[in-house]
């Protein structure tokens, strides 16, 4: 089995392949797009792509292709974000001058690098900071990646845990072109248009309250070519295939002028 | 009067001061954080910053701000972006290889630049790039950004509403020290938190629907700290001191953890 995440190899989202698919193989792909692409095209079987951080927030261009691809949501997948100090082998803490990482993980140990005054430097990607700075062979330069990067490209973790704020993790969405079918307690995404009256977000979610579907997300995005029109995309717990959510979807398909089921899926404990 | 916005001269947020306020000093800021502290000390009377975007979505970064910063809404504006190919004095559009500008207006004049056989490249700011292409004197390329950042650096216009998409505005807000108390037609934007229970949201939504107000925007962000409990943003059409509007948000504060009013401005037309 293949499966495609963005990023350099070490990067948070190989990572979270490997916790939830075990020993496969994986696919680099240099952006989200690429993901897609290549678990549409069949090259691989899967792909996982980060939906949320709990400290930034959605990552929207993921909720886009979502729609914009005709995949289904298969799994779901949490992992606690653990930020690695990384240098070349033999270098001291107190030589680093300067940190590279992704802008969101620099933002995330700010008031860490502070304390070292150590100042901030953005590249493009997590892992592949530690690549760089292997090539670079840069000896006041420190790197800011996972615990994998590190030992991926033989350097030495000078501390681990560097993150602000503990309670950051990143959920993983696992698409696949099949269907899935959750056995367990589960989850569905949805994306939905409402006609734009007032009233029309309470009736929708009506829907689901009058069930007692409990709603884990909510999140609306431009309706392209429709200013101040949106698509909602909902996550609630439940599956297709149960009678409780059938009915409600049934009864959201009276209220919505477009419905789409991304997929159910097991819900992550 | 001083009002602060982000960007360079010539940036679409300083062409919609001069909409919004007429001739007034503006004060160019090198972030949103920027704006917000140059108003919160009192430096610039107001600032403007962009909360929406027909096409890419909201700006969240403002949103976050917003909550963070004790200041009030006090205005909106829509500004139609149109963007312009823009050149050295004398260049002809068939020398043009390669395109400079923000990767937000690249992407939204994506197929256009295809369709000249133009290779798109990515730069911090709209403006900024014409300050850029200005300074390196490049006859094989262009900048994308507004008439007015072109009429500034004393460019030519080679083609204006290069946009793929014309249905592209950006909403701005105005941010002030002083509350304001708008007459005529207004919209209110408030923020608030709700227990993490079933039905939360519905009940929220259910003070603005059963008093017939009309919502025109709901955006999550996620609460610092407690990973997947999220902040609710909601803008309302009325004002905090009319008597609709004012019950809503009694009847709110029963079922919100907390709620703050960000403030009440003229609805723009």
């Amino acid at each position: 089995m293949k499966v495609a995440f963005q990023g350099e190899p070490g990067a948070y989202s190989e990572q979270a392949v490997f916790n939830y698919f075990g020993d496969v193989e994986t696919q680099p792909s240099e952006s989200f797009d690429v993901v897609f692409a290549e678990v549409a095209s069949g090259k691989c079987e899967a792909g996982l792509i980060p939906i949320e951080n709990s400290l930034a927030g959605s990552i929207h261009q993921n909720y886009d292709l979502l729609l914009r691809h005709d995949l289904y949501i298969v799994g779901e997948y949490l992992l606690r974000v653990e930020h690695c100090l990384i240098a070349l082998p033999g270098v001291k803490k107190s030589e680093i001058k300067r940190a590279i990482s992704h802008p969101q993980a620099l933002g995330q140990c700010a008031a860490y690098l502070r304390s070292l005054g150590v100042k901030p430097e953005s590249v493009y990607d997590t892992a592949g900071s530690v690549k760089m700075l292997k090539e670079s062979d840069a000896r006041d330069t420190a790197a800011i990646a996972s615990r994998r990067a590190a030992e991926l490209y033989g350097m030495q973790i000078l501390e681990e845990g560097i993150e602000d704020n503990a309670e950051n993790f990143t959920r993983f969405l696992v698409i696949s072109k099949t269907e899935g079918k959750p056995e367990g307690e589960a989850k569905t995404s949805i994306v939905f248009t409402l006609k734009n009256q007032p009233g029309a977000l309470f009736k929708a979610l009506s829907v689901f309250a009058l069930r007692d579907i409990d709603l884990t997300k909510i999140e609306s995005r431009p309706l392209q070519g429709k200013p101040w029109e949106y698509l909602f995309y909902i996550d609630f717990i439940g599956a297709t295939h149960e009678d409780t959510a059938r009915k409600a979807l049934d009864h959201l398909s009276e209220y919505a002028l477009t419905l789409r089921v991304l997929g159910s899926y097991p819900r992550f404990k």
